[in-house]
């Protein structure tokens, strides 16, 4: 018995490896490649650890790192939603929640509700830990896409208005970060790199 | 004073973007493409959190996930050396010194201080932490080497002899997990993955 649990984390630990191949719309600093999910992931934690002194409420750390570590993990079956995709947002949830079934049921029973439960957390964005991992999941891209004069924006010819409406999120893990996210749109706005008006029809 | 501090984090949260950009011996499972630091360091992340039930001794698990989540961001600087590349590690140390020094000083000092400790405390193998992060950066690679049909080791020419030498070492984080390392190791022996004898001349 104990051997087959061991089996099942080992089955786990091989199957979240595919959430390297899950590429989003950043692209990395340096006008590099697109990321993929598992360096977003990383990129997250360690800015989360690093940050964590501008969290509006204390967390715990450690499961806002977690968080960050796993929030993805749904996306090796459900496919990366772009932050600005209104028709890819409307069938996101039923698709990641078919996905999370399917991943975390890998792992023992008592671990599969474990992170589900984190995941869960996660997702409603009502604990500090989730409201600062949600902060963390807003920034990452932004700095990236920042870094490179705001291409990823311009490639998919997003506003400003449409940028805030999901980075003024932020605020709520972190009116301090909000305050550099606010910075950072209202730079790329006065350098034309980010339109203010109306969306464009897509 | 406050937004200088602010500063400095948010230019070490894009400094090590760049660690997406160093590339690792080992190959994704699926015999996918070779694997960045940044993935491999999320993947070890994971790994302990799943697996640290079977750490010899009690861990701070939220010490060794920040372990394994920077304790490769110096190879942005001094590259990656391979594990069984006996040239590049006589001169990895003074390699990853400098670049440890430049990278974690662009941190606040106090935070400075603070990462270079975890990433000390890493490389000096003692702590219990240190242990079992050391046995995740042992075990991930050997879990894609082995989905993979033991490739990364066909490739360098390295024999069990050499891959025991670093892996053995898991017995010091995790005995349990040392059984599944010599297993898997054995198999690949048993499929003429690895070969058994001594080193041929690379």
């Amino acid at each position: 018995m104990e051997d087959e649990r061991l089996e099942r984390q080992l089955d786990f630990a091989l199957e979240i490896d595919k959430e390297k191949n899950v590429f989003r719309q950043t692209h990395l600093s340096g006008h590099g490649r697109n990321e993929n999910d598992a360096e977003h992931a990383w990129h997250m934690a360690v800015m989360a650890y690093v940050l964590r002194e501008y969290a509006n409420e204390e967390v715990d750390i450690a499961r806002v790192m977690l968080m960050c570590l796993i929030h993805d993990i749904v996306e090796i079956d459900a496919g990366d939603t772009y932050a600005y995709d209104a028709e890819g947002l409307k069938t996101q949830k039923a698709r990641e929640d078919a996905a999370k079934e399917r991943i975390f049921s890998i792992l023992p029973e008592d671990q599969k509700l474990e992170l589900m439960s984190i995941f869960d957390e996660f997702e409603a964005y009502e604990t500090p830990e989730a409201k600062f991992a949600h902060a963390m999941d807003n920034l990452q891209p932004l700095l990236l896409n920042n870094s490179n004069g705001g291409g990823d924006w311009r490639e998919h010819g997003v506003t400003a208005q449409t940028v805030y409406g999901r980075q003024s999120l932020t605020r709520l893990g972190s009116e301090k970060l909000f305050e550099v996210t606010d910075r950072i749109i209202q730079e790329n706005v006065r350098k034309g790199n980010l339109p203010s008006g109306v969306e464009e029809d897509l």
